[in-house]
């Protein structure tokens, strides 16, 4: 059964995403609707670029990907379907794709051209359903498009090395449920440039001198609970996405808070790391 | 497949619209449960009204749809069983279904009897769930209830016509994700009263001329950026339910705010619409 | 077609569940995925517990139920599969079980052994999916794990007798998406202990005389509305989930307010039932 992902900023209350899945079904009633995410930031192509390129990578080969994240067409926001890493994205051409295709080369882009379709303030509903189930039937790219060169790249997702090397110099993309800050600085990215030196991670006042593999890492089981760093305490990990992270252990934003409440940290504010 | 939605103000926390899930399964393996939505505000019978009016149309005729807002039974609030536009809605007689049969004429109505079924405080799992799952395998309404005729009507959503087709006075019935504020007059209505005449749409002290096909409709794409209309203007649309909507364009509630904040608009609030 | 259940505290916005469902239907592309909650408080193991308890019971036999809520393995929180009551629960052994299986026993217990996964700081992706999808493929838990004796039991949900059963006092466990507040005192405890004598239930200021059964029990429809109580007005039940619960009736958060917020009442408060 074909599987289609739907990650947009509709939230959780009004019709629109039911109404998606009614036109899905109503075309292609064996199919597989899958929910990434419908509480992206209203219009915040960032933010979904992150959740996007961490969740698809878990789905198979073949998979249909709509997003529905500032998708009104225009002439500087064309309709788009790109084919990358055996996924098919269908989204407006706002760069939300970009995390995935600067990775991996895509395999085909089209413009989606439907000759009888108004597209109007629901392109989602009225557009993609209608090329989502198209591909998901295994129809033709060039059946619902045609060939499209001109793929726009979000150009805030890279660190910069500065003074030879020494110093990583990158930005929080990404606040998650438990209020934990994720950079645009990639453990590969790190590991090439440490050369075994010592380092040490600075955002704001904040400084750490390691980074663990998982949340726990900071905790010492071999000492007594009152001994041991534990809840409250931050810490840097590489995060399952292969992210640079500040974390606070065991958080909670509604009640102790989060790495982004604690240590004060926003979007775009910077995260350092200086190789000592 | 049977397609059974669920539109409820259960949340997304409770344990409510797992079990109902649950439930579901139990008697019915092979079905397809879609949410339509969770978040309705508790008992707002108006919110749920519009919501299931719009994401009904998108599901294929036979579609069962289950509604779980203010669903207690009581001598005032039947239980019920509508058959209207090819679709089942099972819900309480409290309105939630009546911008539906305003529309359409119901093909048939029964109130629920189940004769070993003690409907408590939780009747969505008790009572509409094996209901919905009868209807779903191809069961008969006369089976589960009895023939009835006391249709409840929301009486809220009319507009009323003034001075002689000079003024439509509308008001607001609810407030989308993004902050758009969405009135309760329809394209058609508009239309029928027009006459080619220019307008004005009166929001407290909004005032907008025009009423676009979608978002973008402000964005003038022959000017440079900085000399056009964009983010953070306001603007009229017929939106995708046809009804008149006021947006702030490129809104976010969390962030630089939308239309319901930033020009001051709540439920019941009234827009106005002069002819000129 | 098996049925793997999800209960997170991952939220609705990031793309934790999103990457969970791809791998699981990566693996097993015929299962019925269905979400109990994703919006647990962050390592709230007693609000899990609750939720889980009062949503599996609907479930058919079988159903694997992946709880994600502090899962990071340790030494001193293993990952484990406990089969009860014929459901499997793959989680960590941080008590999140113990509702169910402090009434009944489980039929077996086994530490997770996969010895070609690294269970870093996602385990519910890279670990609890494998194993969800092996049992719901009808595998054996002895090919995923060894036995497990040291099951983990949360204690805070016992209420106290006193006063030679003249007094029972519970707490509150649980805040519902109405503001309900759900009480660890249940039935057939309270039915237990009554012996046909007068009551009442005290929690801080206010005092209730009477337990419904349904949340209209306090409406009298005989009177006329502007006489009746209604909406607004406070009142006890036993909930659909068997325990005794204090609630507004029609309450709202967001507008007029819930029992958690117009009593007073917090996680953990004191809720008594003094018999006369």
């Amino acid at each position: 059964m074909a599987i289609i992902t739907l990650t947009t900023d509709f939230g959780y209350k009004d019709h629109f995403v039911g109404a998606v899945k009614g036109a899905i079904l109503s075309s292609l009633p064996e199919v597989n609707i899958v929910d990434i995410s419908h509480a992206i930031s209203p219009f915040n192509i960032q933010e979904c670029a992150y959740i996007l390129k961490n969740a698809y990578r878990s789905f198979p080969a073949g998979t249909v990907h709509v997003v529905g994240v500032d998708s009104e067409i225009s002439p500087e926001n064309e309709h788009i379907v790109v084919c990358v890493d055996g996924h098919y994205f269908i989204s407006a051409n706002n760069g939300v794709i970009s995390l995935i295709t600067s990775e991996v080369k895509p395999e085909k882009v089209v413009e989606i051209h439907l000759p009888n379709v108004n597209s109007g303030s629901f392109p989602v509903l009225d557009v993609f359903t209608q090329v989502a189930c198209h591909i998901a039937r295994g129809g033709k790219l060039e059946v619902v498009g045609k060939p499209f060169q001109s793929l726009k790249e979000l150009k805030d997702f890279e660190p910069r090395i500065i003074d030879n090397g020494k110093t990583i110099s990158g930005n929080v993309i990404y606040i998650d449920n438990y209020g934990n800050v994720v950079t645009n600085i990639q453990k590969s990215l790190f590991e090439a440039y440490r050369n075994g030196r010592n380092f040490e991670v600075i955002a704001r006042t904040t400084i750490i001198n390691q980074i663990h593999k998982s949340y726990n890492g900071i905790v010492n089981y071999d000492l007594d609970k009152q001994q041991r760093k534990g809840p409250g305490d931050a810490l840097a990990l590489f995060n399952s996405a292969g992210y640079v992270e500040l974390a606070i252990y065991k958080s909670d934003l509604n009640s102790v808070g989060g790495a982004s409440s604690l240590l004060g940290l926003n979007y775009r504010d910077t995260v350092t790391i200086n190789f000592l």
